[in-house]
Formats: structure tokens, C-alpha cells, sequence
């Protein structure tokens, strides 16, 4: 149960409603999740929220499907199971088979082991692995 | 510093010194990071994360530059440094482009922020997002 | 379900018994919540977490609600659902509003956003923001 | 060392200038920290934190201080060196004394201390703390 | 609802059925957990998992039931609930009592608020506390 | 470098000097480390959390190298170096050796990895891990 009610379309402020038409135009479903329902109730932040969600997930220079796989390895790291469920949804629905799914989760958590090793062991990081630099990193 | 010795190639027990030389031929590049130089203060430990990082890294269903991304995206997610500069430049070596490593940083922050207001608010999974399971699940 | 039996005040010995009574005394109300009533499983644990509580979220430099808004802050941070919920029903009761609290999200959502970029970045300390130190510092 | 440049002034593209000139405009100094400078290599990326933040951050149901303090007090939580400490300093210029920043510190660490608690004993929510729902909250 | 079906025994590849057997020879016993069994979507991962962790938990400088206690108290730490109940399961079973379980949680949260103290009040490490390092250390 | 003054001597308050004394006494050294020199000033902080320490690190149901252990491993899990660095002395002067150490790291990690693999693959607890409740585990 969401700590603020999940709002109806009959419940939005017109801001809202606007946001909510805008979701339904782009994905082209008349379906609005949960999580936009309960953002619903802080107009200025359902807007602000779509908004840059939209820009940051939206054509740039990684495609759509790695964006999500992304989201999703995030998700896992941060353990959101809402939003595993709802980015795994969108995956699959950019193409994720099981068998990346998989495949993922096996990335996601062989990262958390060795990151847990490094970290416990406090190893140093190789100076290989610095960018060079020429100028500007030097000023600080 | 870490909190073990950091191992030159004259201190490692035959065993390490094996999975050196599998690093080394795996690698095509004599340079060992010290990850594996820290580790190797444990060559049980040392042979089993090198053999599961090949057999998770190695070809599968997703492609190599797919997968460096999903690492660097979890150590960032863990506040792994190390892990995110390692991996940074494997990432590279693969192709990646410092505007993908920009938006990458974008969807791992945009992820970061829209899970933590879901968590904050509690939002309930929309069935729409469960799986239909025709069987086995209902086991459980 | 809990991991060790939520216990009615007839199963408490009587140091457990105690505190539940200075609990009572100090909320002025009957109701012991679950957090308390499991910790009585080890009445010295629940003795110094219950003082420790009652010292720091006592009168201090900080107004109540402040501290309250605080700890539900920190523990949606920490994504610990029965904490959000505890405290958020202290802060309401210590008067903070729906739009505070929706507000309070935002904050929440927007530095773990901003936190992610700056570790994922490994953007340095500015100098301006390091404490001048005239002395003690210098020592370590 | 930052893993993308610290762009100076000269650097950056017209874009990341006029964020930068707005910055500064807000804030009345000419001092722009290293977050937005790194952050710049991603113009589009700067002008959306920005613009999000100036909204988060400006004036709305929780005084300036106290949102301040919940940033401060989050970044701690997630552990993020270089957010507690420009975070901090926003703070002190609004008045956060020692004695505020010391009692924070403290409620933080309890937080986290009763937050483990919760988790590791797997309390369940009281029915207390739950939101009455009259009609939306149960649609889900 | 896991996110990939719980295979049943009848739904096993043979990779996968030759790791339940082992599981099975190991353990004396024909249960087989939901964690096997939703791992046995991927068989190499499921192989490789299980083999990993009969190396790491079995005979070798700790003593069993210590091992046991550190995999609990950090999947107190990770917010894994399956994990803390599977694995106090498997503490029980080698001895835990109720009094060392709740001193275990004791010292888990305790650790997490000075932790949490350290890390907010950016602590600096006392030479101390650093190893004396003859050589290798040096080297980066 | 902290964000409060790594106290002297001569700068204490006498409470917080009284803690130190005992301290002193009770490590049987005149070394104070930079923890509590900084927590000193907040008095009341360093008295609680010393006692608090003293408490729950002093003879229990588990022997005091498995509880070091236990602080070691939880300061690894949340990426404490400071806690990790002084916690890992302490268990060195209660005889923890080099291979207990290394397959301490090894527990801490296979833990991260497997605690991912099931919040990622959200496995669902198995009835036989949950415990039998005769009683008060049925009234919530």
C-alpha cells in the first residue's frame, strides 16, 4: 500500500492531467502505471519527473534496449522491485529475450561480488586505469 | 593501501602464477591490475573469480560492449571506484564513446532517483507488470 | 512474519516490562509498536536502543519535526519500509503535511540523482568547500 | 581525479555557458564547483540537473534550511564524500551551526542503526501505521 | 512472484538435474530451495553459483557455523530477506541459538550506525591502522 | 580530512574527557583513535556511543573474535574503510589471521553476489524457512 493515494484520472489537477495525457500519447496506451499515479499527488514533480525521464530515456547515443537493460541492472543494485517488475516489462517489450535477462542478472551479480572484494580490500586503483590528462583535470 | 599486499609476479604460489598466465593469454597484454594482485593472496579464491568473470563476461546472449556497460552501471550503482574505473576503460577498449558513457551516467543517476521516490512512496507492483505463470510459479 | 516472536506484554521479562512502561509514560498512550515488542527478545538491547532513541530525538539544536522529517529521509534511503511508515506517522503527528512530505521526496529522490552523478563522475572536492583548519585538523 | 574533464569556462559549449551564467546569476558569485563543471561535458545532461534542482531546492512547503539539512543528511546516507560536503556548506550559509550539524550526524547513525534493526529482524508494519484508505488506495 | 518461473524437477535440463543431485548428495536431504530452482532457468549460472558457494562455505580456516554467521549478518546488511531466513535456517541448524542470533543483530546495527558516523563525518584513518609494508605495497 | 576537528587532549570537555579515560582504561593504551576524537565534539554522542559499543562488543553469547568479525564483514557490506581498517586491528589482536581474513572476503562477496541474484530474480521465501509461531507471531 503506497504511503499517498494512487490517484484516479478523476482525481488529477488539470497539471496532472496533462502530464497523463502526454504519457498516454507517447506510449500510445491508455495504461498509466502506479508510479505515476502516486507522483500524481505533487503536480511540479509528476511533470518535472516525466519530463526528464522522457529526455534521459529518449534517441540518444546508446539504443533503447540497452537503456533499459540499464535501468533495470540499476534497479537490481538498488533492490526496487517495482521498478525491476516495470523496466523488465519495458525490456521485453524492446526485445529482451530470457536468455538476456538471465544473462544479466548473472552481470549484475558477479559485479556485486567483485565490487564487494575490491571495496573490502581496499585495492588501489592501477594508474593504467586513469584518464590522461591534459589541462583542465590538472587544475583541481 | 590495500589491506593485503599487492603480490609481484616473484611472490605468487604456482597456482596464482597459472591463473596468471591465463589472465595474460585471455588478455593478449602482459599487464596484470592489481585486483588479481590482491586476490591472489587467496589462490583458491584468486582461480574461482577469474574462472566465474570469463565464463559470466565471455559470449552469451548479450554483446560484449552490453555487458561492460551493465558492469560499469552496477559499480556505479555501488559506489564501487576501482570496479568503475576497471571497467571504464574495458568499456572503452570496446568501443565506447565518451557521449555514451555521459548518457550511461544519466540513466544510472535517472534510475537512482525515480527508485528511490518508488521505495519512498511504497508504490504497490501494477499487476500489469507481474508475470502470467501457468504453473510452477503457483507452487510457491 | 518476524524472525524471533513479536511479543505481548504477559511474555516480557521484567526489564523488557520497564521499558515498555517509560515508552508508555513518555508517549502517553497504551500502544507498544512491533519494533519494541521483537527487540524485547533481548532486554538489554532494548533497554540501550530505546535510551539512545529517546536521547538523540530528545530536545536538541534541531525542532522535533526537523529530526523526525530527518529519520524518515534517511530510511527511505536505507529502504526500510516499517521505518518510513513509524516515523512517518510520528512527523504527521508532530504536524508535517502531505506536501511537506511529497516535498521531502523530491529531496530525497533529487540527491540521490545528484549523489550518483557526482560518484559515478568522481568529481573531486572543491577546495572551497574543505574546513579551514587551524591546528587539530593538520594533525592527522 | 574526476573520469570526464573539469571543463573551464573556455571549454564549454554555448549550452553549458547559459547554465552556467544562470548559476551564477542565482547564486550571486562567480564560484561554479566542480559538479556542474564535470556535469557539462553532457550539456543537456547540466541544463536538466540544473533546472530539476532549482526547482527541488527553491521555495515550496519546507523552509530552505531544513532541505538543506535532509540533503545533507541523505548523502551521508548514501555515502557520497563530495554531495555531504558542498551540501554541508550550503547549509552553514544558512545557518546550520556545529551543534545542528553534530545532532544530525547522530540522528543519521540511529536511523541507520534502528532501519538495520527492522530489516534484520523483519518487523512487520503495525496496522497503526498504515494509511486509512477511503477508495483509491484500494483499487490496487 | 520470482521473476522466472520455479522450475520443478520435471522441468530440469539434465545440466541443471546433475547440479540438483549433487545439491541433494551434499545436503542429505531432497529438498531443494526456491533460489536453485529459479537459478536453474540459466544451468551454467546455476553450476557455476553452486559450485562457488560449496567452495567458499566449506571446510577451511573459519569454522562452519562463523561462516553461516557472516552470511546472515550481510544479508542483514544487503536488505536480502530470503537470504537472512535461508541462511539463519542454516545457522540454526549448525548450532545458532536465540541469544547469539539477537547479539548478532546487535552488532550488525551497531556497525551500521558508527559506520554511518565515520562515513559522515569523513573520519581520516589512523596511521595506526594501516599495515606496515615491506616492498609490494609500495609498488603503486 | 573530517568535516569536525580531530580533538586534542587539551580541547575535550570533561565529559568527553571521562570517556576517554575510560577508553584508556578499558583498551589498557593511551592511543585514542580519530573516531572518537571527532565524535568528542558532541559530548553526549561519544559518552552513548562508547557505552553503546562497550555493550554490545563486550562478553555475550558469541566469543569476541567472531563478533569483530561480524563488524569487519558489516563494514565491508556498507563500504566503511575507516570501520574496516580499525575493526580488521582489533580482530588481528584477537588473533585473526591472514587466511581467516582472506576467507572472510571471500564470504562477504559470494554473499553480495547471491543476496543480487535473488532480490534481481525476486525468489519468494520457501515455507521451511519461515519459523513455526505458536501465538504471538499470529496476532499481527
Amino acid at each position: 500500500m503506497s504511503t499517498m493515494p494512487i490517484l484516479t484520472d478523476e482525481q488529477l489537477t488539470p497539471e496532472a492531467a496533462a502530464v497523463f495525457a502526454e504519457i498516454r500519447a507517447l506510449r500510445k496506451t491508455d495504461f498509466v502505471n502506479n508510479f505515476w499515479r502516486v507522483l500524481a499527488n505533487d503536480p511540479p514533480a509528476l511533470k518535472r519527473t516525466w519530463e526528464s525521464l522522457r529526455q534521459v530515456m529518449g534517441p540518444g547515443a546508446l539504443d533503447p534496449l540497452t537503456k533499459e537493460l540499464l535501468y533495470v541492472a540499476v534497479s537490481m543494485a538498488n533492490s526496487c522491485e517495482y521498478c525491476i517488475r516495470s523496466h523488465t516489462a519495458a525490456a521485453r517489450a524492446r526485445g529482451m529475450t530470457d536468455a538476456q535477462y538471465m544473462e544479466m542478472v548473472s552481470v549484475v551479480a558477479m559485479a556485486a561480488e567483485t565490487n564487494r572484494m575490491v571495496i573490502s580490500l581496499q585495492v588501489p586503483v592501477d594508474a593504467a586505469f586513469l584518464p590522461e590528462q591534459p589541462g583542465p583535470f590538472n587544475q583541481v
